[in-house]
């Protein structure tokens, strides 16, 4: 039987998690379905920032690199993520972005494949991969006259040949919500000879990750969607011990070098993953990001990511129930996987027209999602909501499936002012 | 005859530039003499970057990229670098780190230069340019077989050979404040058949630049030094017109991409510097930043930077003068060139020994410069001291100096507290 209003209710009050959206400060009549883009704040960060703003710059000046900690801030807050992720602390920095670091990655791990194997010339990845990853592997095949060969999901398997030197995917498809089994295939990558690369952008702080469970080789990952960061925070890079200390990376800055505070004209890394550094970081976004982490972290006493995908999965099931049964008749579909071991913790739905137009109506009622353009081939246009655990609750996705159903019924979407397209990210 | 208190007050009381102190928040009882590493806070930037982290990010949410001019920060501010370095609108991106910029600028110049003239295998440089940009270049070359060739100053002319691709020089020297004439090495590099790529970490902002005059190649530079962007902000990246659209850049991420919301998987370069962009950039840093450049161009209706050119030189003359004057016997020597068209915005003086407990013991007086370690051969060790005349006036070089005098005969600096050497950045 569909879940009423009161049963979704009931749901919230029953919720273990249910105190931690205390932790964050949200728009009055806004239902947020948008943090696998840019995560809310948290209320802790005005405070932090402006601490790190008006005493650590204001008043420390200089001399907060060390009194404040911001020269190790990419450590400190690597450790951080590393308990998310299945890594162990020193395992993991936040620093520069996650094209960046990808390059980083890519650079090293093609590095090591192709100093074991010089005939593996081919680096894979999914068509549907978020883009710019392709963009960075298309630029580092080119430079490297290497190919990049990309597959549709269903070949995957097949495409692992003794030709690959890396394997490159994202764990959560940043269109569908389709999910990767990390461990399952990594395995089969290395089964085959072939090294995997991770980027975590749409599963760090929704679901479990196991890096170093899995065996993984490398990873990135973005700190703006679920982990709350702030607009472009500093994305994170890990690399698994037996690969950290094999390569220097190609961005060999000074904050990468064993002793960057001898300035000498040589170039030599620092042991582990701090050689993934580079330049001087951004402290202010750092000191935000800090605070973002916390509101993630505050889950451990309550089971932790295991906790947050239970109740990420009842958010999705619910959300997937509703629309069928409440919505039905309107020409929605589901892109996101009905599997629920391979879904993440966005919803994504299909239809042949009118996605944009649906997408602004919401927003336009306070239920803010967004729109991803069809290929107009394989892939249809997507309405795309995230639910976050963190601070989404279940009365608000029966209410967002309600105003769904309204603008759809309605037909309000067919008004001129929401067919006017607009860039959105 | 050399100036006195009186004199020096006198000068500030007639400084035209005198107002734009009240921009800035500085601590009280300190004399800032760091500007050079570290700039300052300005009083606008705490309300500037609470309202981007409260209203932008925490109301606007996902929204704020295109209602806030998230998007378009990097070029909006660009905007603002170009007008300082003699640049033009849409030809600067304020994005990333300076090392990774140089990596981006430097593969674009080796490209170029290496399409017209294969022959050309070697990138030259100055041993005493700053440590990262030596490390990036050491990588570029690694990775692409080419070498490296470090010079010295007085070497430079005759390493300009036909075998030299690019020529990649800090315009103003960290660690001694010795200027180059950008527009006469780059001429003499073009004569050679050279790129020349810039390095404005500390000039952009001290002394005037002009990028397009010099038809120089490719320029980065550091927005947190003499720019008061905040500490690790966003640093910046122009190339010359002509070869903005020639070459992509390997860090080839979606920011860069000619329509990043088509999410297509083949990278098309947007065209002109924006293809210098790669991944999302930190907002709260770029808010912060944007307050910073307005300090600055804050002096364009007093004068600009030929009027802080003038006042930069009369605060290095009066230090020059007064160390000489009132410190004499002391074995300090003057690292920084006599020649004011060949002195940046700062004073370097040398000492045989005790030069880093001698800064300590001024730091413990509130008098914030910084120490350089020499290499125990051609360089000694350095007290290094900024004179950023946006903030610093006459009478405080006069109160440093005075602290000097007193460090040094009293011997206070010998005392053991002042010996414990730390990290310093």
């Amino acid at each position: 039987m569909t879940p009423t209003l009161q049963d979704c209710r009931a749901l919230d009050a029953q919720d273990p998690l249910r105190a931690l959206r205390q932790q964050f400060t949200l728009p009055e009549g806004v239902i947020y379905l948008d943090g696998n883009s840019l995560g809310v704040l948290p209320t802790a960060t005005a405070s932090r920032v402006a601490e790190a703003v008006t005493q650590e710059w204001g008043q420390g000046l200089i001399r907060s690199w060390n009194s404040a900690g911001w020269f190790d801030a990419p450590q400190r807050l690597g450790d951080k993520i590393a308990r998310l992720v299945g890594a162990a602390p020193g395992e993991v920095v936040a620093t520069d972005s996650t094209s960046v670091n990808l390059y980083k990655v890519l650079s090293a791990a093609l590095n090591i494949a192709r100093e074991d194997a010089p005939v593996r010339t081919v680096l894979v990845s999914e068509r549907s991969n978020f883009p710019t990853d392709l963009y960075i592997a298309e630029s580092l095949c080119r430079e490297r006259g290497l190919q990049l060969r990309l597959v549709e999901p269903e070949d995957m398997a097949g495409a692992l040949t003794a030709e690959v030197a890396v394997l490159m995917l994202t764990h959560v498809n940043y269109r569908t919500g389709a999910m990767h089994d990390i461990a399952a295939v990594t395995q089969a990558a290395h089964r085959a000879g072939i090294l995997a690369v991770w980027d975590l952008a749409h599963s760090a702080g929704a679901v479990p990750v196991d890096l170093n469970g899995a065996q993984a080789d490398f990873a990135v990952g973005c700190s703006y969607k679920y982990l709350n960061g702030g607009p472009g925070a500093p994305a994170f890079v890990w690399a698994h011990s037996r690969h950290a200390s094999r390569f220097w990376q190609p961005l060999a800055g000074w904050w990468g070098h064993a002793a960057p505070f001898e300035f000498t004209p040589d170039y030599r890394p620092a042991p582990g993953i701090t050689r993934f550094l580079c330049g001087t970081q951004p402290i202010l976004s750092l000191a935000a990001l800090d605070c973002g982490l916390d509101t993630v972290l505050a889950a451990e006493p309550l089971g932790g990511m295991a906790a947050l995908r239970a109740k990420s999965l009842a958010l999705s099931e619910l959300f997937i129930a509703l629309v069928e049964a409440r919505c039905a008749g309107h020409g929605l579909g589901l892109a996101t996987p009905r599997d629920p071991a391979q879904r993440g913790s966005q919803v994504c739905l299909t239809r042949p027209e009118g996605a944009y137009a649906i997408v602004q109506a919401l927003i336009a009622r306070g239920v803010i999602g967004d729109f991803r353009a069809g290929d107009g081939n394989r892939h249809l246009d997507i309405l795309r909501f995230g639910l976050t655990p963190l601070y989404i609750g279940f009365e608000d996705v029966w209410q967002a499936v309600e105003h769904l159903r309204q603008v759809l019924e309605s037909g309000e979407w067919q008004q001129a002012r929401f067919n006017q397209k607009q860039a959105v990210t």
